[in-house]
């Protein structure tokens, strides 16, 4: 069976028997959808998944592991998702617990167009982990982000992105606001021989995307943030195209995960990196989100790991880092990391001093 | 607090002091993202949401209602769903269980260009349900697919459509299948003085779907079928634009409803709305998938009732319809409806007989 796309449901029955009718209709429902006997017979062979086990889980689970001829999940990757969570995400009782991508399938993708080693060169950062600030809130006026940007630029960060939400709001439209910040970073960078990269929000609708990515370049950035959550992973393929780095970010990917739906390390350490994403944010154990460090973990080692031609992209964590901590999560991560820090910073009188001390806590501990 | 957009929480907390608690947090988490007094006191007035009411709710629950002023959903669909969804879809105790949108919402999007009544008029269809058969399974030949359009055409079914797994696989390339099952239908259309709509699935990355649109409409197709679970809101609404009827599929659509994330009746009635499905496709009670009648009732009563400007979406009901139960379902959901049937009418030896069988049945019924 090498060579097949293979699924690991996890599934909420009483009995093997039970477990089994479901695998069956679980191996239907994601292909032909159809009943056996109402489609010709032969296509039971190659388009009707194969039901590779069915074993007791957790209790009151079933683990069924289902593979799949490539060839139904088509050529892209809305196909891909079809096949691994279409109809099933409609079905609560079925929740998917690891999915394993062949040769034929990962060849398929470009993956990131810089990836890890990419983001290194477009930093300057070698050698310890990359850190990323964020301004905010959206509310504020273009002048008071770019005046963030600066703060943040002059303190050393190495990347300093949008907040997700602030996208084209009255108070600071789009391209005015890239202009600004991009220009106040610019400045910095040259006053101190920096390398600081703005990233700005590009999260929008179709055709708006390809517009703020032109417009982001034309003002000098060379890199870009995007929830696929919110605008689908295809979007964000779509950016690997247009000679920007991308910066994933995870607002609204937690529907993915919600109801034991997909596992967040192939969410974001595998898909996430299929699609695109040279740098994959995520939320921290630690922080205000529910992930456990052993799925932080495994999302960083999925993000970095060998996987066909595909670049490695670098797996940021956000949330539950700040100076007193950065320490623990480089011996636990490793130097191969991005540290998304938020909160902590603004919570603090002088944030360019709260951001310094970052800046050099992660440099004295790599 | 009219022309605010409401959103209902529903939050797994102990007491009424914890529930305060959780309320802060979330109307900071969708909007300044930062805590108190790390941003200008000004900006909780109009940025960060506005705790209406805090009440007990299920046993374990509580609900929680919170307003936003239509600012901070900015003027995209994907910033809608990072107000309602964004950062909320990873924190796993918070469920929302109702939203409201206020005219200033409405007003800034168009809904679907054709809608309910012109669903109708394409088809020639009204004062009773209107019929939709899928071709099935993937695996098939574009050939064999083209004769099952035929069958259905032939039968006098209002709507076939392709299946939503069926995209560009080689047995059945895009522009070869659509040629000729629109051929077919055509020329069945033709001999029969029929009305019969072919609809072929553009669900496909960004750009693809564009053009499969164009191919279709050169090949006279006159709506579209497109999963916006996997391929995001945005792509949808931007089908409005291009002179074709939509159908909404919900696959991978249920990452948004799962661990109790969005409900199913603003899901479909009111986001696939505005997002400009001029039918939307749900997963039928009495079918595989566990949505209840009542949910059902709901989804069609949100896309039939008046909204703004916008236009009536026609809901398509999917599965647990068949002539014996179409009666059943017309008494309960009425005639503006449309029903997708597919895996009983395979079921049967005569798929040809079974189909007029259905199609008589709804027209006896209305």
């Amino acid at each position: 069976m090498s060579g097949r796309i293979r699924v690991h449901y996890s599934v909420r029955v009483e009995n093997q028997r039970d477990a089994r009718v479901r695998a069956d209709a679980i191996a239907r429902e994601q292909t032909v959808e159809l009943p056996r006997g109402g489609y010709p017979s032969h296509l039971d062979d190659r388009i009707v998944g194969a039901i590779e086990s069915v074993e007791p889980g957790a209790p009151g689970q079933w683990r069924i592991i289902i593979s799949y001829d490539p060839f139904t999940a088509g050529d892209d990757l809305p196909q891909l998702m079809n096949l691994l969570y279409g109809n099933v995400s409609l079905l609560t009782d079925i929740g998917i617990a690891e999915v394993e991508l062949p040769e034929q399938i990962l060849d398929g993708y470009a993956g990131p167009a810089f990836g890890l080693d990419g983001l290194r060169k477009i930093t300057g950062v070698y050698d310890q982990p990359i850190i990323v600030g964020t301004i905010k809130p959206m509310g504020l006026s273009s002048k008071d982000l770019a005046a963030l940007c600066s703060t943040f630029a002059d303190a050393g960060i190495d990347i300093v992105k949008d907040d997700h939400g602030i996208t084209n709001q009255p108070t600071a439209p789009f391209d005015d606001r890239v202009r600004l910040c991009q220009q106040a970073v610019a400045t910095s960078n040259e006053r101190r021989q920096g390398s600081t990269l703005y990233v700005p929000n590009v999260t929008a609708e179709p055709g708006e995307i390809e517009r703020r990515v032109e417009y982001a370049k034309s003002a000098g950035c060379r890199a870009v943030l995007i929830a696929p959550g919110l605008t689908g992973l295809g979007a964000m393929k779509a950016l690997t195209q247009m000679d920007v780095a991308v910066l994933a970010h995870p607002a609204g990917s937690g529907s993915f995960l919600r109801g034991s739906g997909l596992p967040a390390p192939f969410l974001y350490g595998t898909l996430f990196r299929i699609a695109g994403a040279d740098g994959v944010i995520y939320v921290n154990a630690g922080g205000r989100f529910p992930l456990t460090e052993e799925e932080c973990q495994a999302i960083n080692h999925r993000a970095r790991e060998p996987l066909g031609q595909i670049r490695a992209s670098l797996p940021i964590a956000g949330g539950g880092v700040d100076a007193g901590r950065v320490e623990y999560w480089i011996r636990r991560y490793g130097k191969d990391v991005g540290f998304l820090v938020g909160s902590s910073l603004y919570a603090q009188a002088d944030l360019g001093c709260a951001v310094r001390t970052l800046v050099t806590a992660v440099a004295d501990a790599s």
